[in-house]
């Protein structure tokens, strides 16, 4: 049976290994995925950037066919209406109203998909190089803190380590002083019933001094086992409430590192990220809806222009323009 | 003064072929303007269509741009998710969902984009050649009728012209008329006056009979010119009421034409212009503000998205995945 429990001894401490080893590669694992985690972070904030980088190209390009645009039909009307100075404003025929003012809207949305492309060059895009940066540092000093925690981690098993072994120590001593102090007392058993047949054949005298030393000698020998066994046996209880206090105190340290310490490592890594990128995105989202009300407003503009296409005063100025 | 007078009569027909000379010149000149007005119209018309034409070319390219940007990052993803499998929807991050949605606004834009310059190649322009034609069409029409309306100014003013001449001849012939009238008349008073002698000295009588018949001859010659006086002075009051309601009916005519005529001829070439016009620049303006809606629609959902930026939530996504 000693040998039995000494064998389940050993799988326990086998199994604690496993425990602590599977902890470890946990840990392992989890800093894997924080990095992975941050990593498809800065992943996504460079593929915003690079986003917003092109696409910054895209609105210039943009701008600058329609200014070539506005340009190219604006030239052509100033230099027509150097020769033909008659046509002042008051002549300003309502179509010919309706067709500046297409120019002026080219001439707007150019100017606004350029502020949108400087928007994002200058300010999208400056936010979004912040952001990596932050992740970055906040990342190192999360794996820091995460290092720091693991280390906590590994004292505290390595300490439930070295007392549960020593509580196994002294329960395997305390468990051979209790065999050998039975072994004792079956001795002095065995004793006892030998003195029994002494009072028996109490004519054979000669034999009686020798077995009282004998008994003597049963009887300090016990005595010594019982002293070992008592003192292996508080020794033992001793280790075993020091294993205990360790044990509770160890899971708490687990159970606090895989309740609160990635969830806090986790909110380390992302401190402002969100309100960071939301503030991004808002800049971005500003900018476009400042470029449509805009578009909008020289949209109205052009639509007024067009209620206002009127034969009957167009008619009228061009026999003004005849008559002087 | 008959001297004087035919002067002046002289006068007034140079001064009525300097008027008509005028009036020709005139209607030469409103051609040419009604010409000048078209051309400038079609000018209009084709600059318009070349702008559209550029600016369908300029927005094809904006589109196609957006269009690969978008695609390159899509691509991206779906590569990296044909690796990812556990990346499924219900752990889509909301500052992933952010950058997917970005992307779909890019396609959105791209889209609307390439739809604009499809309505502006296969509607506006199509519509602008279409007035085009019917500015041709209506200038064309008009200055045939013009041709007519001017044909009927000549005809008129000859004939006035016509009438004016017959007139002054009549004129001339009855003031003439009435001249040799009244030397008739006067011989005839001289003849009395020798009458009257002739009385007084009666003892000369082998002259009477001579005296006698002059009387008798400057009688008849009296009476003749009284014929002819009278003859050419009813031919004159004829012509000159001829000339009167001629003048009245040319005077009308001219009026009319200065007053309707040159206005119809206008209203005849701007015929459905203005309205057509109009037409074409709602179909530009309507297929702008439905890329205006559209866009707002894709920037509202974005920003929705950003509104639902939640660390919280990613957090436990994270972990979730995680513990897979």
């Amino acid at each position: 049976m000693s040998s039995t429990k000494f064998k389940k001894d050993k799988e326990i401490i086998a199994d604690y290994e496993t425990q602590v080893k599977e902890i470890r590669n946990q840990l392992v694992e989890q800093f894997k995925c924080l990095e992975q985690h941050s990593e498809s972070r800065i992943q996504l904030l460079q593929d915003l950037q690079e986003f917003f980088r092109r696409k910054a190209e895209i609105e210039m390009e943009y701008s600058r066919s329609l200014e070539k645009l506005a340009e190219r039909f604006s030239s052509k009307i100033r230099s027509s209406r150097e020769h033909q100075q008659f046509k002042k404003d008051q002549h300003l025929l309502s179509s010919v109203n309706c067709w500046y003012l297409l120019l002026n809207q080219t001439r707007r949305e150019s100017r606004d998909h350029a502020t949108l492309g400087d928007i994002y060059t200058n300010n999208v895009i400056v936010r979004l190089t912040q952001i990596s940066e932050d992740v970055i540092r906040l990342f190192k000093k999360s794996k820091e803190i995460g290092i720091q925690m693991h280390e906590e981690l590994v004292k505290v098993t390595n300490e439930l380590y070295t007392v549960m072994k020593t509580y196994h120590m002294y329960h395997t001593e305390s468990i051979s002083a209790e065999s050998k102090l039975k072994d004792a007392e079956k001795q002095e058993e065995k004793q006892f019933s030998k003195s029994g047949d002494l009072n028996v054949n109490l004519l054979r005298h000669e034999d009686r001094q020798p077995r009282r030393s004998s008994v003597r000698k049963i009887e300090k020998m016990k005595e010594k086992r019982q002293a070992k066994y008592s003192e292996n046996k508080l020794k033992c209880t001793k280790a075993r409430n020091d294993y205990l206090l360790n044990l509770a105190a160890t899971n708490a340290v687990v159970a606090k590192y895989y309740i609160h310490d990635v969830s806090d490592m986790i909110d380390c890594c992302d401190l402002g990220y969100h309100a960071s990128l939301a503030r991004t995105f808002r800049t971005y989202l500003s900018a476009e809806y400042n470029l449509e009300t805009s578009r909008h407003e020289g949209l109205d503009i052009i639509e007024n222009a067009v209620d206002n296409l009127d034969s009957r005063s167009d008619k009228h100025k061009i026999m003004d323009m005849h008559n002087q």
